[in-house]
């Protein structure tokens, strides 16, 4: 049974009591929205992960992208990657590698971490063919299943897979006319196959057989957004709200299988279509939970492009999304670092802490009048332990020399904090 | 006559031109904004300034704070702040050394940059009180008005003036009851001296003789939030909205003099309580200009508050913030490094351009669309030219391997943009 089998039959499983604690909510509301694919929990059956949940009333989560490529494939540095993600405080893993062995890069990973862990099939799909055939236009449907089957066989919690990208998302595509095309991968293999062989997305045209294979496992479907768009010009245009669409209706068919889905969304958008696009996505997905990358709110700062995204990951889980994954400094640039993907991380969770304090989720708030307190009283000891990098937070203050007054070197003699404190108490000190 | 009454009067003053070309609006739209205050144009008659216009219908300004504390005190290090944050994008400086000799660090940030200049003039004038009289608490309005008379003449462009902490203020913070009383620098100078002395806020009591002098020069006031929260649990309480409606009522005094005004705001301030923030302030005030301090999303993530802060401000400036004050890595925890500087004027500019796209500033989204160009060139050359940062994009590419098929190393032979021109051009390379 997958967890949302149960959860409609009125059965409380291990996994569902374990997310409930964690989250602090009751596993009566966790149940409902489980049933309902509001929710969901990220547990291949198979798999030692720790089972994670996401979608409504739930922390909103955070994905960290990591992986080899043809240019470098080192995998102890991937191993690295997935340890330092989750310690800087991702959620789950994506392995979206490319280049070397990947069934013993993709093992690795899921031997080095228990936070859940996610792939885009199609890559390996795509270099296996490429390398065994040439190109991968001669990819078969057994080709797909033969590499789903063996990644959810390993352990693999979610599955990127872009059923939406069919002929007549391509045909739209066409005629809208963009600054950049398709800037997903896993989206242009998919159309570089179905221009030359003329057919339809064989994930589209299989999708009964993909449902069969995620029931069994219980691995989750996270619906790609081949159409995303890739520049803020090309934001909610037509192609990418088509794909939207089939999206929507593929949520309806997995949930008659009680197959977990979410919902990939973009992308490059401007901050004023943020709103729209959770709110649009809440609406044709029927609240299947939404997961972003990005969004990408300028085009124009790469090597910053971790800190754009915070802005539109804010705001994006502000409005509703559920699930952020994270964009690193490298983006638009190269494969990231250690040190990109400890800093993405990082960033993308404070853009979640963020919107989950608006959200009103249980305790976000509490952690922040912890702060508060005890900035009030200068204990600095206590700031380092709250900090959400306490290395980094200390190493700073201790880089400047501390004023004897107990405050920090921007303020000196004159800290507000002190003297109001002092003023408010009638102790202020007059020579 | 100020740039106010210029407009009033249907004068274009060679101001105005300046600031309309750099704009790419009318003159004609940006007197009437002058005339009816929902724009200001920072220039001191007696400055060098190069003149730059703030709010309806302008791009969003950022500024960057620096200056000395009684820690660290090196007018060198200062003057390398100011160049580097007008460098990399911020459109002001404002000087708030509190330590040292305070006209020289003044008047050699002046001469560093064309910027405007602001101060916040109490600094100077409670430091000068302290050494000379021991305390804050024995400063009279003489003193207040002679620094402010030196500050003006020495071509500082705009004054913050906490005018609003008033004793019916401190009477609703008291009551409030707060995480963090005031940690506003100038609010705590004033309050120490009014709950010592039992009198009215000097600058609120003398107010006319303070528009009068802002009217000689043309210096505009950027009326202080002494009771901005300094905690999220703080934010949008009762101390802080008293003070906004004084502000208000001081807005309409000084535009009956025809000086020119910009508000201040918060702070630190939940997500979901920013636009709620902007709207009141362009309510009560008047449609004046808001200048924005962050604001701060949540209070866990010292060493990254330039991106906390990023995250506000966009949003902020998105809703109607007109001016973003930058936040740098070292907040909470030390006076910034000029590479704190650096980050932080970046950071703001990336977050003032989002919401500049958002806002629909004429020129804005050019930029991006320009960018996208680049990118489905695979013009390097060209990306890094059009980049925010040009020199960190190159560096970052250029640590990583160029892979031989002109991409990057995130996707190597695997790259989307390259695949898809190539599949819809019907130029699949098929071995």
């Amino acid at each position: 049974m997958t967890q949302m089998e149960a959860a409609r039959k009125g059965i409380v499983t291990p996994e569902m009591e374990r997310v409930a604690a964690d989250e602090h909510i009751s596993v009566e509301n966790l149940a409902k929205n489980l049933a309902d694919g509001t929710a969901i929990i990220l547990k291949n059956r198979v798999a030692p992960t720790k089972p994670l949940g996401v979608g409504k009333g739930l922390r909103t989560k955070v994905n960290a992208n990591l992986g080899t490529s043809s240019e470098v494939a080192d995998v102890q540095m991937e191993i690295e990657k997935a340890r330092v993600a989750v310690a800087a405080g991702a959620d789950t893993i994506m392995d979206l590698s490319t280049g070397g062995d990947l069934d013993a890069v993709r093992r690795a990973i899921r031997g080095a971490v228990n936070a859940p862990l996610g792939t885009v099939p199609i890559y390996q799909i795509a270099v296996q063919v490429a390398e065994e055939r040439g190109s991968i236009v001669h990819m078969t449907v057994d080709d797909i299943f033969d590499v789903l089957e063996r990644q959810a066989q390993d352990g693999v919690d979610f599955f990127t897979v872009h059923c939406g990208v069919t002929l007549s998302a391509l045909e739209r595509l066409r005629k809208q006319g963009r600054e950049l095309d398709i800037v997903s991968r896993g989206g242009s293999f998919l159309v570089t196959w179905m221009v030359y062989n003329e057919k339809e997305n064989p994930l589209y045209e299989h999708y009964d057989r993909l449902l069969e294979l995620a029931k069994r496992y219980d691995v989750a479907l996270s619906l790609g957004d081949g159409m995303r768009p890739g520049a803020l010009a090309d934001a909610t245009d037509r192609a990418q709200i088509e794909e939207l669409i089939t999206l929507g209706e593929l949520t309806k068919a997995a949930w008659e299988q009680d197959v977990q889905v979410m919902i990939e969304g973009p992308g490059h958008v401007p901050l004023d279509q943020i709103e729209l696009n959770i709110e649009l996505e809440k609406k044709l997905c029927h609240g299947a939970p939404f997961y972003v990358l990005g969004p990408i709110v300028t085009d124009v700062a790469p090597g910053y492009d971790h800190i754009v995204s915070a802005i539109g990951g804010a705001v994006a889980a502000r409005a509703g999304a559920d699930f952020l994954c994270y964009v690193t400094p490298s983006e638009h640039l190269r494969l990231p670092t250690v040190e990109d993907v400890r800093e993405g991380a990082i960033v993308a969770r404070i853009a979640a802490h963020a919107a989950d304090i608006a959200k009103g989720i249980p305790g976000a708030l509490d952690w922040d009048r912890k702060m508060a307190k005890a900035r009030k009283q200068l204990d600095w000891p206590a700031q380092f332990n709250l900090a959400l990098d306490s290395k980094k937070a200390k190493t700073m203050w201790e880089e400047a020399e501390e004023p004897s007054n107990g405050a920090c070197t921007m303020c000196g003699d004159f800290c507000a904090i002190k003297l109001v404190e002092e003023a408010l108490n009638g102790v202020t000190v007059v020579v």
